[in-house]
């Protein structure tokens, strides 16, 4: 395996590499990551995982500086996925200029569910997956549903703009109480990791009366809303979406997904559920 | 010579025509578009040529329902240069959606010069080629100087997008008396054609003073645009900038351009000249 940090080498590399999977993340690789990493492994024997703390996509006051770098870490947790390269710049290598001038805009999506509350954030990361999809060139690219809404504006701008790249959607890891996985588990107290299932739980429960014929989705929300609300969380928002467009769910529709964000104590965890009805 | 339509058959293509180097057009080619086909024989022997009317560069009461299509006379013309492919989608093809939803946002140099007097072009033309260049794929791609700002708006996205093309900027062609070929020449009465080459004079005029050290900017485009005013033409802007960042020149910058747009009856006319101080 080997660890590139500029992207001539990368370049120079990806010429003779036939075809490629990519797995883009931030570092700080934990199984959710594997999972993703495992799925690209099917798709080409050539993987690519790029780390990359990307500025773009944290607003102020978030948690860019002490967000955690580990890549010797991750090094040795991918060495052992037999995955080709590891693509991991630094911040003037992907941004050489002291701004970033040209941008790829989403939709009014960008401003909805988490965008409402981390502006920028979406432009941020559809411009860093433009940018490196331009650099790594991959023919597949996978991506968590954890991060639903990121995954649905990713597919936008392949799509919109003719990227020739197939994105493979891939399952929410979980711990074994339900907790999605995710990075910021680790910045939880003993006391809200052991809270932190009722989220998943609740969008369970959401998911249970949908399929029971509860289809008044603004009262699902809003009870959900304060029963996160009675258990201490600070709730972003909880929303029943249009699974594939994300636009607000209309009874009647089939495919839906259960978005919710919420905060225990600094902790924003996000999560989701797919949920098709008959 | 090849006539693909789809952008399925088009990537098709692509798998095995290696080195490929591209121009894309909105068709109704003149000399200025075969001045570019053949530097784009110099770089590759596959050249692709795309012909689309671009709705998303045309605002409000501009010239997009009357602007010329002609297709067969255009691959008349390029079947002569050895070109391999012209790519000629029709709309539905490049906007299946009934809006473009993700766009390439230029920074501020999109809303100045031709951008003040036509809001979103340039965001309609970063879009429309960063489209074409995921489904071309080329190595190269030619683009007029005729274009400037263009020019400089798509070496920007490229560049801070990472794409990994060459981008060849290629002199604009010129009749004999000096007007700027261009498609829009065609609708000029031949009052406002004989009229018409006094645009590039200007320029000259400009030039010629900056090089005899006249450096006051805002005089020389004033006069100018007297002059002009005073010959009938309704002036959109002169305009000398730095010929690189097309920021406003500043005494002192040796690499300056002076651009120019302004209107003969109903059409509009756009030229400029680099100018290089010692």
């Amino acid at each position: 395996m080997q660890i590139i940090h500029t992207i001539k080498e990368l370049r120079e590399w990806r010429k003779t590499a036939g075809k490629v999977a990519f797995v883009p993340t931030m570092g700080n690789l934990h199984e959710g990551h594997l999972a993703l990493v495992r799925e690209a492994k099917k798709r080409a024997d050539n993987v690519v995982v790029s780390i990359f703390v990307n500025r773009l996509q944290f607003g102020q006051g978030e948690d860019f500086d002490k967000y955690p770098r580990t890549l010797q870490q991750d090094a040795d947790k991918l060495a052992g996925e037999g995955v080709a390269v590891v693509f991991a710049p630094d911040e003037k290598e992907l941004y050489p200029n002291v701004e970033q001038r040209f941008n790829v805009e989403p939709p009014h999506l960008q401003n909805e569910l988490c965008g409402k509350f981390r502006p920028g954030h979406f432009r941020g990361v559809a411009t860093v997956v433009t940018k490196l999809f331009n650099i790594v060139q991959p023919d597949t690219a996978c991506f968590g549903k954890k991060d639903y809404q990121q995954l649905a504006i990713i597919k936008g701008f392949v799509e919109d703009l003719n990227f020739n790249i197939d994105i493979v959607p891939v399952d929410t890891g979980r711990a074994s109480d339900g907790l999605a996985l995710s990075s910021r588990n680790q910045y939880l107290s003993e006391a809200e990791r052991a809270e932190a299932p009722r989220l998943y739980q609740e969008l369970q429960n959401i998911a249970a009366a949908l399929k029971n014929g509860n289809l008044d989705y603004a009262r699902l929300e809003a009870e959900c809303v304060r029963r996160l609300t009675d258990a201490c969380w600070v709730v972003d928002y909880v929303e029943i979406r249009h699974a594939h467009s994300l636009a607000v769910a209309h009874v009647g529709d089939k495919e839906l997904v259960v978005l919710a964000a919420a905060r225990l104590g600094t902790t924003r965890l996000i999560d989701n559920l797919e949920v098709a009805l008959a």
